[in-house]
């Protein structure tokens, strides 16, 4: 039997074929996998088309001089925490979320996504809460899930084991992507706008700081309000409400995604050569999660900051006279933005 | 640390941070991939724009109308006989080839590919030899290779142990593929291009086959010419030379890439309803790979004819004037095409 079957939004009888899952399930998975790609196809998703690809028109796209802009990724061993937990409808939605800031960090609308789930043996419950996860991040995103891949590898996975893996492609005008993150100046302000937990980095040290100390997902954290699995399994928040309305906003000069890497690796990404950032880590509270972290795990302050968002998962770089302005924006779209620093001749990151 | 660091063709400073490999060696590592990269870049990847994903101008492409056509693949346990035989630069080769072909079959021109890698713990030489083979895919078939993702799980991969997702995006005009795979014909002829082996289908029954028989990867195999190493890791052909030219050729009538679920589970998705194949298995010789797994496996016609692809990896559906002079033009391209069987009134695949 093959191991690998596709998922396409394009094809009228998608080729979610007998061998993915078991053959007695595969007709009705395949149904309700039809119906989840379909509950986020706009007009630009032509049904019936391609037959081995999915098919996004882009030729009414408002963009001039149109620039397709692509990203890959994964969600890291956040994974490892769903199973535990056996929640596995919200790490789909951690993924597009996750693909989706990368574009607006990169000046672009994001447009289609599509996913690869690798697993030892798939259990259909699982694989259509993956699925879900994927299309409600689609949904709320405004993007379509245009495909995806899924494979059983019995011998390459454990039996209850899966990895996930998100593609997504945006546009941009090109005239955007020619000043996006080379145009910052000193006395430019940094807006932190504040993250939902983890987000998808840090997992491996986070998840041996909470097994060493020996708690359950399902007790309550110290900090209260929340179980540990509601803490650690915390979506990953997607900033398209807050930054779409500013891609053309000429305010706004540069915009970082906080992950892998911390501010210190991020954040010079979205400045030109010349200048850096220099932040205040007293402008914001970090979370009592990462400080349970660090505490329990005696994580420094320098580690954290590499490793973990501290609180903000998104930067926004953005002049003087309009800070206030675009603060007042992203808290009227539903995400807190407050001043975390300010841009610096010089280079990196810096800790006033 | 960051469990997952991105390679963006999109950015001067590839973000492929300190976490993906050890410290030591991620400097060196981040030029070998930054190498890679940029000798697949065209002159519609923009170096330096965007930042957190690669940019590829799409404003200039010939396509009226343009649709994007996307696919997501992996390359399933034939991953396995990479690892046992230490070759690892010929699976990204595999991979790439396939996500062409599947475009192809969708009337598609393929313009860039991504891809994922998943560790338990990375050698330098095994990533490098990984993205190597990715970087040549996409140079033979003039892609881009616009960014990738690498990531180290040891809890959820065996220290050796990785896994490949590709992501691959096309474009066609609107027209194309309102007619692509919609209008064969009863009388059309199905011609069939030579595959070079398994390609990326099957590798489950195979190695079982395989290891069942109790051969090693390194003997010659008993028709000879080949190792089962060499025989085994033939790299998936990519049929663009020989399709490219007929894109836009009227004669086209459908194309079909035999993969998982062979002829029954593909060909019938390049033709319309009210029509089916009716294939002569006597029109090609099968090659001597696939008889032997038949036989030492006892596996029958039925199960080889929908996990193989029998000797041949790609159908073209052609109108009966043109058949020759297609089968011709593909011989031009390096691809051996014959007469494998004609297309009916009814549905699905039958055998003479």
């Amino acid at each position: 039997m093959s191991e690998g079957t596709s998922r396409d939004a394009g094809s009228e009888a998608p080729a979610y074929g007998a061998a993915g899952v078991r053959l007695e399930a595969a007709e009705r998975v395949k149904r309700r996998f039809g119906d989840l790609v379909r509950s986020t196809s706009g007009p630009e998703v032509l049904g019936g088309l391609g037959g081995f690809g999915g098919c996004f028109a882009i030729g009414r796209a408002p963009e001039a001089d149109p620039v397709l802009v692509a990203s890959a990724d994964g969600v890291g061993t956040k994974i490892l925490v769903a199973r535990s937990a056996g929640v596995h409808h919200t790490v789909g939605q951690d993924l597009v979320n996750h693909c989706v800031n990368d574009l607006l960090a990169s000046g672009a609308r994001p447009l289609f996504f599509l996913d690869y789930i690798a697993a030892g043996r798939l259990d259909e419950e699982v694989a259509v809460a993956l699925v879900e996860g994927f299309a409600r991040g689609c949904r709320d995103n405004g993007l379509a899930l245009l495909g995806g891949e899924t494979a059983e590898m019995p011998d390459l996975y454990e039996p209850e084991a899966y990895d996930l893996a998100g593609f997504v492609v945006g546009v941009a005008p090109r005239a955007r992507l020619e000043r996006w993150n080379r145009c910052a100046e000193p006395d430019d302000v940094v807006l932190g706008l504040a993250s939902s937990g983890l987000h998808t980095n840090g997992y491996t040290l986070a998840r041996k700081t909470v097994q060493a100390a020996g708690v359950r997902l399902d007790e309550e954290t110290p900090w209260g309000g929340e179980t540990w699995s509601e803490a650690l399994l915390a979506i990953h928040r997607s900033y398209l409400p807050a930054v779409a309305p500013l891609l053309d906003d000429e305010a706004l000069r540069g915009a970082a995604h906080v992950t892998g890497g911390g501010f210190e690796g991020n954040l010079p990404r979205a400045l030109p050569d010349g200048v850096g950032a220099l932040l205040d880590r007293g402008a914001w509270d970090e979370p009592p999660l990462f400080r349970w972290i660090s505490r329990e795990g005696g994580v420094s302050i320098d580690e954290m900051s590499r490793v973990f968002n501290l609180g903000i998962g998104f930067c926004l770089v953005v002049a003087p006279e309009a800070a206030d302005r675009i603060a007042a924006g992203c808290a009227e779209a539903g995400h807190s933005a407050r001043r975390i620093g300010n841009i610096v001749a010089g280079s990196g990151v810096q800790w006033a």
